[in-house]
């Protein structure tokens, strides 16, 4: 059976996603902390509250909880006293938090413990998903597992009350997150309990009769895909971080009990949400109304919702739909979610970050959303901030990258697989392999693969053209199948796999039906998307046209981690007011005087770290 | 001195605009007075209110009054009686209404008499406007002249209050209306008192210290044009209806004074309204926050607010303008307005109506705003109702188009005006003039002036193309100077003007600072602006490019009372799911394929008629 490498047996050792990891151990990992500390975020694990404090918010522990989480992951690459000790606090505030049943919540210890397992919108179940995930990362980081024992003994709380006894007030959570947690818990411990639950939960949601809603927002039962039971959902509907939460738990489940009525539901929601609900840069939830899905090929720019979390959500269950089948699609999503739609979401200090990751931004239509400040219309911002009041993001963009190399690597009883490329090692059943390569900088990559008789399969992204394999500088042409290159053999020590491919800068277009996106092209080179900025292009980015048969340039940039990419274009000429002859109409009947210019492309993650300006992904082709 | 030729001196005789105002006559009249009798509006004159009763609401009077204005005009063209019996019995009402001191207002004699004269944003002097042009209107239709004395007295107290003691809690009106109403009383009655109070309105409003501004709404004194003293305004600013009717003024006094500062800052105004600030439809007022200007090049097309009544304020003021330089761009605008972002406030039927007349709309995006019924994303409607709770449009749709005739003609001591081309006769100085013309259906107009010695200047609309003149039967090259052709001799019993243009269709762009519709070009042919519907076209407008050097085909359609346009084009190929070879991917490296297809356009203000579906007026360019 297929399985990955978890990060713990993984690490990356130089290049762009190392430099990515060592912002976050240098930078984003205390600047979080610093700002959770001051919103009384680690201050409410005391479990009371008094006027003059701020007051717990219901997902409070979950920030905590994944800001451990994320610490962890980097304890993992290299252990840290201070780091450490941090964490130890916390969880020792957990742990003295825990009630005599097993029960601890901040929120409802403090503010109404008498209410605890009955609104189903409160986020307990949530918060006590990511308490698991921190605690058997943390367990795994270090063989601390104080938080460990606290989350089993809750779970068995949750347990009896949600599935034996059926006594709490809602059937299953109004925000998953437990589902995947519990089968990491179930991974961790091999405890059977934790699987029967985590089922239990996934079958329960949506069967009429079984799983009460409650709606708390106006998406109703689809806001948090309660409309169905799981293994008829086709659709990706409502929240898009539930929804994506809750399929990582489907295909978890499906993988670990081969159950192929929930993997094809896990391959129909995986196909809409790829196929047609995601905007080219990985992001999901076309909607700020619910932080939600819309309909098929609704994807406007402007609006886009696209929530950090969101991205980072598709990235994790595209991961999983490889225990299902490995198909190169559910990685390149996955790497595309990564590389442009999540990372989007951490500015370049390592400090500050976006929750909405829009295609498109001017400053002019920030500043009319919010010119009648009583009544704003939503608009997304247009430069990061520290911390958001809902600050779910940061410390998720912290575990999720702090763990990257679990994207890497997988294994099953007679393959080594190479997802993704990255300089980095990884412990494995066939020994340790190795990558050497500056990916995505440049297109090539060699493997140190393990000695012994298996089979290396290595998956070739979508962008990667003209791939030339060579095992111990000798060319070979391995099968391809579904995005991957097998090459069996016998491996011996110091065999080493090469492969070079070219990057080239290519025009993507969007399906017609994507009506926002008609007439215009989007640069990416390799998985990266690049946007236009006003930095680079001036204002009115509206007005330049890309012509997309010219020659690219491209021009290694250190500030942003990549190239940046040139392509000429045209721009209209400008007004000149003070000559008549060149000031021009509102309207004319005849076109306006255009000129040549080079069009300035960065990679999208890499906007808005100059000032509040114009962005656009989408450009128009002449 | 020029002056206009008033709508009861003038009559429009036949083609399109006849058409139109036999629909006012027919339907238009009785369909919104039926609306306003049902929701309460004509019981509220009672003065009164007690529980079981709508409540009556500050601008109802307003509504009442614009819909006997309304009536009026068609009475002049027409006696009957059972309309004039309405308007007799509406009048008695209010004249029942009015108190010892002259007062007279439905919502505050029944709600909070003792807080008259105190909210600058409840619209009593708005109100007050509105009855002061219905009056005049009436006695100029009827001779009767019981609302005129009503408001004679009402504006007595009005000018001892505001302008004598400054005893009222505010200084100038919230909606400017009144202004121009008085113009047109002193006009109608050589009371200079009127021309006095109007003048203090004017120069007093936005003054610091003299004009205290209670802002009601979160444009604070931009809102209501109070931000500066009007003579030293430039660009147009806050809700746009108030913003019209106050320039409206402002050239009424500029032209009756001869006041070249207020002249000037009327042309400063209409130059930033119409050359940054307006749809190419004519539709003003770009956001529904406030209902107001934004910024220069602010365009956004779905999004357009565009109120019906702002077009009209348009047409209103451009026609004034004229008052103060005869130059064709005056009304272009105003032709533009009226053919376009005014008359798609009517359906074809004469009994709905649109309030906001965005310039794409799309049932999807429609949907989706309104997906979370507790909290809609603001969006315009696709299909036209019968009544709005603030149903300001309907009644002034009803008197502006009833008056159209006085956009007409115009005269001076030695030049008789000829504005815009329909088929129509005006009383003027020099004696009955004539037009014969199918116009806007096709371009020739045949002009009978009266006999005499005297100029003739004909208006040559900036889409009139190779226009030919004739004078009984023989060319002539008139001099033009800004627009207007001009035509000097002594005129004979049985003279003919003969005018022949082409009227091709246009593609028109807009200027390339307004991002909203870079890359697209709008179909025009005459005064007409076309778009696409979605019951010519099928789904997805937003994927057709138009070739804009294709040859039109132009074919008369009678439904729509002008011709529908059909140019070539090109669509997307349609996916085949059912053939893996014609299924496309989300995002491709490669161009959809596409084919060749025929773009119907319709004229814009026909647009959903046929029930909601996708509509835009910017279509793309290949």
């Amino acid at each position: 059976m297929y399985g990955p490498i978890l990060a713990k047996d993984a690490k990356i050792t130089g290049g762009f996603w190392k430099d990515k990891q060592d912002l976050l151990r240098d930078v984003t990992v205390q600047a979080v902390y610093d700002r959770f500390e001051e919103t009384g975020r680690f201050g409410a694990l005391c479990g009371y509250w008094k006027e003059g404090m701020p007051k717990p918010h219901i997902f409070w522990d979950s920030d905590t909880a994944k800001w451990i989480e994320g610490a962890a992951y980097l304890l993992m690459g290299q252990r840290d006293a201070a780091l450490e000790e941090k964490c130890d606090d916390l969880i020792a505030r957990v742990c003295a938090l825990q009630m005599e049943d097993g029960y601890f919540n901040s929120y409802y210890q403090a503010m109404e413990i008498e209410n605890r397992f009955t609104q189903r919108g409160n986020h307990e179940l949530y918060c006590l998903g990511h308490w698991i995930e921190a605690a058997v990362a943390y367990d795994q980081a270090t063989g601390k597992d104080a938080l460990l024992q606290a989350c089993r003994r809750y779970v068995a709380l949750v347990d009896r009350v949600f599935r034996v006894e059926r006594s709490a007030g809602f059937d299953t959570p109004g925000h998953e997150e437990i589902e995947l947690a519990l089968y990491k818990l179930y991974r961790h411990t091999s405890d059977d309990m934790y699987m029967t639950l985590m089922r239990y939960f996934v079958d329960t949601r949506g069967v009429p009769g079984k799983d009460r809603c409650v709606a708390h927002y106006g998406g109703g039962s689809f806001y948090l895909q309660s409309h169905q039971p799981v293994r008829r959902q086709s659709q990706c509907e409502g929240h898009s971080v539930r929804a994506m939460y809750l399929y990582c738990a489907m295909a978890d489940q499906a993988a670990e009990d081969g159950d192929e009525e929930l993997a094809e539901a896990c391959r129909r929601l995986f196909e809409n949400c790829a196929g047609r609900r995601m905007y080219v840069t990985g992001g999901i939830g076309s909607t700020h109304q619910g932080e939600a899905f819309t309909e098929d090929w609704d994807l406007p720019n402007r609006e886009a919702y696209a929530e950090t979390c969101a991205a980072l959500g598709l990235a994790l269950f595209a991961r999983r739909m490889v225990k299902l089948d490995v198909k190169g699609r559910y990685m390149d999503a996955a790497e595309t979610a990564l590389f442009n739609g999540a990372l989007s979401g951490l500015s370049l200090s390592g400090d500050c970050f976006f929750y909405e990751n829009p295609l498109e931004y001017s400053p002019l239509r920030g500043r009319i959303a919010r010119r009648i400040p009583e009544t704003p219309v939503h608009c997304a911002i247009g430069e990061r901030v520290k911390v958001f009041g809902c600050s779910c993001c940061p410390p998720n963009v912290l575990r999720v990258y702090g763990s990257l190399q679990e994207f890497l690597y997988g294994e099953s009883e007679d393959t080594l697989y190479v997802h993704m490329f990255a300089e980095s090692e990884a412990r494995t059943r066939f020994g340790v392999v190795r990558q050497k390569t500056d990916y995505p900088r440049v297109g090539s990559v060699e493997i140190l693969p393990p000695e012994g008789e298996y089979t290396l399969a290595v998956r070739l992204p979508r962008w990667a053209k003209n791939v030339c394999f060579r095992v111990n500088g000798e060319e070979i042409r391995p099968e391809v199948r579904e995005g991957y290159a097998y090459i069996r053999r016998g491996w011996s020590e110091g065999d080493s796999v090469r492969l070079d491919f070219d990057l080239p800068v290519r025009i993507l277009r969007a399906h017609p039906r994507v009506g926002e996106d008609a007439g215009m092209a989007c640069v990416s080179r390799g998985p990266v998307i690049y946007c236009l900025e006003g930095a680079d292009n001036g204002e009115g980015l509206a007005d330049l046209a890309l012509r997309s048969d010219g020659e690219a340039r491209v021009v290694m940039d250190e500030t942003f981690g990549l190239p940046i990419i040139a392509l000429p274009g045209s721009r209209s000429v400008p007004d000149d007011p003070s000559d008549p002859d060149q000031t021009y109409p509102l309207y004319a009947d005849r076109p306006y005087p255009r000129q040549a210019a080079d069009l300035i492309f960065i990679p999208f993650y890499a906007w808005a770290n100059r000032g509040e300006n114009e962005m656009r992904v989408w450009v128009r082709e002449e």
